[in-house]
């Protein structure tokens, strides 16, 4: 199941796992919902196998920033625009998952009554993983839809600057048994902690990935980590850079445009100092039954899903995955084998344990 | 502007064109709005430069298919579910084009007063560009959005079997001046069609296009034509095929199984005689005002596309478009000086207009 090496990961619970986040939040200040929803965001992510997206990011993304006072650790969620079927918060520079949980919570709220509803948060910050609220309105049978835009790591299709973020779209869909459909994409072709992986190795990328700093396109991986990430579809457009493009300039608009915050080049680069509540993000949400009785969809669902998993492989290939397959089967292994936490950031929550005063006792 | 070699293609006008389609679709007994729509929708593609979606399928697509009987001249056009916020027709097997002209009208009447709402059609035919349908909504300042399932050509990641259709998604969002940002893209990295045109040019196709009928990646084009199309993202993993994987199995999803079509391995192949009735298609739009005052949010699309636009370009490029720009002066160009058909089409046009009874006077 698990695709780790093993010597390089320790093991812990995911109530150990989930504590330690809420008990670190707590310690700096964030009052205990939001605390418990950023640690069920973080530990969601660990579990799914997003190893990028979770407590690895606890004490750089959040914790340290909150205690140099760049991110507001009880800030004033502010409804900025209210209607039947919308709802655009201001996060006030604070978490961007207690913001994000709201606004997508409102948002199938309202959809519950009016059949489709659609939401931003503006002023925010980093927000885990998108498919974690997509994933919200599935109890609901509903489709879910989430999006958000980022410090920039990629350029656009013919260019050579910078400019947008890895602008990830999520999309879940609700399915007669688990797993559901759930689809979470960045819009860049690999995350740019890809090319620091391979640096390390002193592995080549692969052609698509990246540039370099003159706009051209590289292997390199040093050269790459001083240009820019592609769009998914890679250099041009004679495999569709163009569109990978569209998709996360459409991020862009949907959250920052939209939403009234800030878009474009008034996002930061991935060297600048942290900048205060620059994210913003994007939810929708319909119900099922608004197309047909959600039951009838729901075992279609299980069809449709069974027929793309059951047809036939390329030549080598034992398996054809779904979205959000893979991130199921991953959250069962690891609830019941232990999570997985990458040594060097074990090290660095032991070390932050001790700095914020707070027992260390992660292991399994 | 143009791109096509000028002695492979005759030059018409757009009412020359639209005229001769909605003579030619009223002969075979289609009604005169109908007509009228149909004429509209492969006119617009003809005039954005996307040839294979215009004129070139009038006679194989829509008239053969009339008159074998095969496509209902005639529908009935039913609501099989309706609410405030959503609608789903069916359409009796009739053209696709005014069924999804329909739709989508009514879903911007919803969303007009509801804020959002969302729409399907099922058991209906090809409707040619879904960015169309997305750009209804543009001059309500609402947001569009479109998808049709399709006969299919592309296989899963790491599958080998014919599975999927090209299965587009299309976005368009207001802007303050012309043009909008129309983001409409297939799910595929290419369509089929250029497989056909790199096999009569004899030219290797780019990795990443297609796989053979043994489900390996080849850059045969005769190869590929009995194999498959690849996912935007190309074969496997590496570059993100699961991606354009993902989004065309969720266009699948959105249209056939929530409209209650024909999803899935229900869909023709390609070679098959053509199915009556088993394309679906999704809509949505929402209102801009939802979010914010909808002036300053097309004010901001401005400044959001103009970044974009004026940021440092690769070597030897001159200029980045953002989705929609190309397809907008194309149809400015074709406007002014001659909408293009190439003379293989045109000649099949004057074949049709005998066979039809019809004047042939679409010469500029």
């Amino acid at each position: 199941m698990s695709d780790i090496a093993t010597s390089e990961y320790a093991l812990t619970t995911e109530s150990k796992l989930k504590n330690f986040i809420f008990s670190a939040l707590q310690t700096v200040g964030v009052q205990q919902s939001d605390a418990a929803i950023v640690a069920d965001v973080l530990t969601a992510a660990d579990l799914r196998g997003i190893e990028s997206h979770g407590v690895a990011r606890l004490e750089s993304y959040y914790v340290s920033r909150i205690r140099s006072g760049k991110l507001k650790a009880t800030p004033h969620y502010e409804v900025v625009r209210e209607t039947d079927t919308s709802i655009v918060y201001d996060a006030d520079n604070g978490l961007g998952h207690p913001a994000a949980q709201l606004a997508m919570q409102r948002v199938i709220d309202k959809a519950g009554k009016h059949g489709a509803a659609f939401g931003g948060v503006r002023n925010s910050n980093h927000f885990g993983i998108a498919g974690y609220y997509a994933m919200l309105a599935l109890q609901h049978d509903m489709v879910g839809m989430a999006s958000t835009n980022s410090v920039r790591y990629a350029a656009p299709t013919y260019g050579k600057d910078i400019m947008l973020g890895t602008n990830p779209f999520a999309f879940a869909v609700p399915t007669a048994r688990e797993p559901a459909f759930v689809l979470d994409f960045a819009t860049t072709t690999v995350p740019r902690g890809k090319l620091e992986v391979y640096q390390r190795k002193a592995k080549p990328l692969a052609e698509g990935w990246a540039i370099n700093s003159s706009g051209q396109p590289t292997t390199d991986a040093s050269e790459a980590l001083k240009g820019a990430l592609l769009p998914l579809g890679g250099y041009g457009v004679e495999n569709g850079g163009h569109k990978g493009f569209g998709l996360g300039l459409l991020a862009d608009i949907f959250c920052g445009v939209l939403s009234g915050g800030a878009f474009g080049n008034s996002l930061p680069l991935p060297n600048s100092a942290p900048q205060p509540g620059v994210i913003s993000h994007w939810f929708g949400a319909f119900r099922v039954d608004a197309f047909r009785d959600a039951a009838s969809f729901k075992r279609d669902m299980e069809k449709e899903l069974n027929d793309f998993r059951s047809s036939a492989k390329a030549p080598g290939e034992e398996r054809i995955y779904v979205a959000g397959e893979i991130e199921y089967e991953k959250t069962n292994y690891h609830r019941l084998s232990g999570v997985p936490v990458h040594v060097k950031v074990w090290e660095g929550l032991k070390k932050l344990a001790a700095d914020l005063g707070l027992p260390f006792d992660l292991a399994q």
